[in-house]
């Protein structure tokens, strides 16, 4: 091959790369359920050029009507709770039951260290080589509502791709899990047992937010200490207020080790989703759920609009100094900071 | 008195009148507790008059060097609770242990009925009658953190005129108890025995903010299932994050009726101050409420500004309305949205 041949392949190569980037040639394969197109497409959506957020924005768009038919689960738990164990086991379950599963493990640690998403991946060993199982972690972004957009608008991807379950795996130590939450139909809190002690660093709310707590690590010595540990969490989750769907949160313990527990984790999970299908609340909360994306993304961007002013930022910084102080009121510090807003 | 006489009174009385609501007149007459001044400067707090706010911002900056002092006590639970009973018995306890004490209700029923805050009235009887007792009740407003503010300025109003205890009353289904927590030292949650069947009404997350929960009424042949419902509600809070304090969170009982319990409410209270003066708590604790402040009220002036503006008010409806037709997602709407006050 002469240098000019190779220059037109290469030309034609990048033409090619290029025309992979766009929503038309997406669309078909993402519907098709094509693996390759789907990781395309969620690198589309976490690009920040340009030309690929703009078809990022049109290829959202096309799918949207292709969307709604996962379900959605939310787990959550501080680290060394076992979450990748876990969902490596109960993946089988879901795959032996012909479901197909896609994980998206949001990782708050990322940013830092760079690391754990490898972690990730071997420690779901067995489901990250299934074909029917589609596995991808997702970067904590600093942005305010950065993780919730984009984990969002990848679990729609693989809704489009045709994947029955959608677990979103996060921490439960920072900031993402009330958006995890508030964008998964079934939110569930792992726990280790010796009750009370692991809640620690936890933050606070998410036992409330939490459909059922499982209690991980129900063996050898430990079943006993995980048996009262479950019961203690269901008195708790008794006393608070009704949940809307009216499903009653449930406390169950399991092993992932032994894979104990599991089907039954599965069993709840199934019998939710009959109970929500049956009295219509999955219709409300998909509509809330939208409705909260709405009103919560509109403060998001205006937070964010604050954050990337320079002025603005350091206005605020010198306000919450004064605030601290003494100097002003927090009332006068917010009024003098959104009438400064006003005159940008 | 001849009509020139007669007119030249009145035009005097008017002129008294208007002098009456300055920040000059009023400021040294708070700082030595008299009680007429106390109650005009609230007025003038929530007067919608422009001048009045004028003087209101005045006063309030003049007075913020005296305030800070007070023990702030927010006390919360559902109608039928015994809120009123409770803080009449209490408020005797403060009383006889030598405090001044001031009591703010906030009352989210008074737009609708404006029965209710003659009700107070009458439920704290005895207390109504005490020099050392001051009472307010605060109607809830319609706009966005309209209660937390004027709640606040009233608390600092009271806490310069010398009141050693500043309890803050509000009723634990709506909006305010989440302001009322960011505003006080010490959050009480009043609940009935009978566990689990009264939370049904109350709004998530609150059982967390609850620095303590007394069950009321633990008297006759309540006493047992008081005892039973204390015992369960000391285990769940148990299971919570440790609060930054470091307090670690008391159930109780109590019976107004009777007068049982109540000093050891107090008890509980000193110690619980002894605590966070002793560690420091206090002073963050004061600070970051002011921080929180600032934040807060950012995000409700931007929701006023949105409420206030037909056109867009007009346009998140609409918006809303094609999420929830699935047209179009959450975050795009949102966008949208930001893009058309931007252009405002």
């Amino acid at each position: 091959m002469n240098n000019n041949d190779r220059l037109n392949d290469w030309k034609n190569l990048r033409r090619q790369q290029k025309s992979l980037r766009t929503s038309e040639y997406l669309l078909p394969l993402l519907k098709s359920g094509d693996k390759t197109a789907l990781s395309a497409a969620i690198t589309l959506t976490e690009s920040s050029l340009a030309q690929d957020k703009l078809e990022s924005k049109k290829l959202l768009q096309a799918i949207l009507p292709h969307t709604g038919r996962s379900k959605r689960i939310g787990i959550t738990g501080v680290p060394g709770v076992g979450k990748s164990s876990f969902i490596e086991v109960f993946g089988k379950h879901l795959i032996d039951a012909g479901y197909k599963l896609a994980v998206l493990a949001i990782d708050p640690s990322s940013n830092v260290t760079g690391g754990s998403i490898l972690g990730d991946k071997t420690r779901m060993n067995w489901l990250s080589q299934q074909s029917n199982v589609f596995i991808r972690p997702q970067a904590a972004s600093d942005q305010l509502g950065g993780v919730a957009k984009s984990t969002k608008e990848c679990m729609l991807l693989c809704e489009a791709a045709g994947y029955d379950f959608v677990i979103i795996e996060t921490v439960g130590v920072g900031q993402s899990e009330t958006s995890v939450h508030d964008m998964v139909d079934f939110f569930l809190l792992l726990m280790l047992s010796g009750a009370g002690d692991e809640l620690q660093g936890m933050k606070r709310g998410i036992m409330e937010m939490a459909d059922a707590i499982v209690i991980t690590k129900a063996d050898g010595n430990n079943i006993q200490q995980a048996k009262r540990a479950r019961t203690q969490y269901a008195n708790a989750l008794h006393l608070f207020p009704a949940k809307k769907s009216d499903w009653i949160p449930k406390a169950l313990t399991c092993s992932s080790l032994e894979n104990h527990g599991l089907h039954e984790v599965l069993e709840m999970i199934e019998s939710y989703f009959l109970q929500i299908t049956t009295n219509g609340w999955i219709e409300i909360l998909r509509k809330n759920q939208e409705k909260k994306v709405f009103e919560k993304h509109i403060n998001e961007l205006f937070q964010n609009f604050i954050v990337s002013n320079d002025n603005l930022k350091e206005l605020k910084k010198m306000l919450s100094e004064q605030v601290s102080l003494g100097e002003l009121s927090g009332y006068q510090a917010a009024e003098f900071f959104f009438e400064s807003i006003r005159k940008i």
